[in-house]
């Protein structure tokens, strides 16, 4: 059966701490993520956690989104990229993230979205 | 081993397809669901999608996340609620969402996020 989407979730470990805690560095990051994937960006809103310096931001794509938590203090990075249509290539935002956040270690789960009946209709 | 985040990946088929075009009742139930969960609100991102009425959304919380995106034309929403944090219960938010969209089909697939091994150091 078809999906309406795809959904790969990033478990990226062992990454530079000092980044994680670099809101404009982990913006730049996503916005080049959801490009390279060949994405079009909508809307997007990053926040800030002190006092451990982590960081959430979100990216919204009109294939879906993007998502980034990051705990700077265990050098962890849970990142999300949601992604429906088939004009996009969301394995090149993965390998883009892996590599900016220098994750020394992760793991990717991927999830199809939408499984629906009516997908299959004639 | 302990977990840093719990992710729900929500799956809501056969929901009120007028519901799901309605930017504004979203933003209202997934900001409902967020407080439902005991969750505070930092962010939030929603933006629509022209002809077939869908919407997508994000709303960060100082706990992690929620988003939504809807497809109108098969009646369907993909849902996140993506929380860290002991004092939040995400399964709150997920029976509002089932009955505010009238969800008439769904099913949860529940993942651990950072599942790291300095969580379990002394």
């Amino acid at each position: 059966m078809d999906a309406l989407g795809k959904h790969l979730l990033l478990e990226l470990k062992d990454c530079n701490r000092k980044l994680l805690s670099d809101l404009d560095f982990l913006r730049d990051t996503l916005f080049s993520a959801a490009r390279e994937a060949g994405a079009i960006i909508v809307a997007e809103s990053f926040h800030p956690f002190p006092p451990y310096g982590g960081v959430s931001g979100m990216v919204l794509i009109a294939e879906s989104h993007l998502s980034i938590h990051t705990w700077p203090e265990h050098g962890y990075a849970a990142v999300d990229i949601f992604t429906c249509g088939n004009t996009i290539n969301p394995e090149k935002a993965v390998k883009l993230l892996m590599r900016e956040l220098q994750a020394g270690d992760s793991s990717i789960l991927e999830i199809e979205r939408g499984i629906l009946k009516s997908l299959d209709e004639p």
